[in-house]
């Protein structure tokens, strides 16, 4: 049996070994939400950046650039973290550079890792489904807010090692707490993270929209994650 | 109303603002257990040192030396970190030097703060009691194990929110995580404890006993905290 273990945040990766193992990288507000949208709606690459400057330099390359800090775009940039504005395919087609506060900063953190996946609600189950096929450890690498724990990576993690719990066994006491806090709230996530403070934060950006949808399970039967190029593509 | 705040990790702790607060450090297994231990049956004061080399050297000033690493007495030292030595009395007015993998580096790390308690099972009540008396915000400090997460440091945070919840509401999504989790396993800890990785460390050490006092609950009315001079003192 397979081992699997939760990192709650991109300042203790350091913690944990990422060789020969898959990681899952989780950002539900709205970092790997957005990307698995853009993907799944004709996007054919995404490249993520740590930070703003070196995101913006890919638009003289054709490609379309896509940078949040704080919850809002950045200056400068075409896209924000919206998955909303990808869902009716008016960028199929496109190449898409990113930067964001907490996602692309946990997707760089993460790759000495043998396999990165990007891991969000709306394709949960395929992603799980995957996992199981690969014969790997898994580390779920949950990008929180500014470093510190949050509730809606820590939910999806706990949903994610529920479907994985025959498969890999969990590895820390993170896993642990994270199935319960997933047994206990999985049904009604959308009640639960009203009390999550991100959620609240994104709630005064009037993007009740983008929740929704991040909230949304298994809609998509596609798995996204790095190629060798670094680049986040379907699988 | 005041608030309250939970850090999983020393490594996390420089996120959090500790100025103006009431840090509460939490070492289950076992530091924060022996320490409360040891000044309710007798010990006058406990310093605690982040390093072994620093703690030995008070043993020439009519110190006893208490040393752990791994779960293990560190070598040349009188004591390790075990409550039960303390049950009997036999170290009633001595002084204590002590250091530990973990909670000592978490009281050390603590030190910018307004006011340092130590936080343990067997005066959880009391110390509740006690902080509503203060009005200041709170911010409990898991020791964790080795910078990760652990369930036994958290399971403790989510008790002592529980019975704050009417004077300080949480600040932060790891309070609703843990009040949670506590609030799924409180009643019965023991058992639940028997998937920490950190109790099955322990019970390779055949210290049941150990675990058995740092889990029992209000059995001391007494509060335990940092003084002007860093030792850790009977309020």
């Amino acid at each position: 049996m397979k081992s699997i273990e939760v990192c709650f945040s991109p300042e203790l990766i350091h913690l944990h070994e990422l060789e020969d193992k898959l990681v899952v990288v989780v950002d539900i507000f709205r970092a790997t939400s957005t990307m698995v949208a853009a993907l799944a709606h004709g996007v054919t690459e995404i490249i993520p950046f740590a930070d703003l400057e070196s995101c913006r330099a890919m638009q003289v390359q054709g490609y379309l650039i896509a940078g949040e800090r704080n919850g809002l775009t950045a200056p400068g940039f075409e896209l924000g973290n919206s998955p909303i504005a990808f869902l009716e395919g008016n960028y199929a087609g496109n190449k898409l550079a990113m930067t964001t506060t907490n996602g692309t900063l946990a997707i760089e953190k993460s790759k000495a890792a043998a396999e990165i996946l990007i891991g969000a609600f709306p394709n949960l189950k395929a992603t799980a489904t995957y996992i199981q096929s690969q014969h790997l450890d898994v580390l779920i690498h949950c990008a929180g807010w500014k470093g510190r724990f949050n509730l809606e990576d820590s939910l999806y993690a706990g949903a994610l090692a529920k479907l994985l719990e025959h498969s890999h066994q969990s590895a820390d006491d993170g896993i642990v707490a994270i199935k319960t806090l997933y047994a206990a709230h999985g049904t009604n996530l959308a009640d639960f993270l009203t009390q999550a403070s991100h959620a609240k934060r994104l709630q005064n950006h009037g993007i009740e929209k983008d929740i929704e949808f991040c909230l949304s399970v298994d809609v998509y039967s596609q798995v996204m994650g790095l190629d060798q190029e670094g680049r986040i593509v379907l699988y």
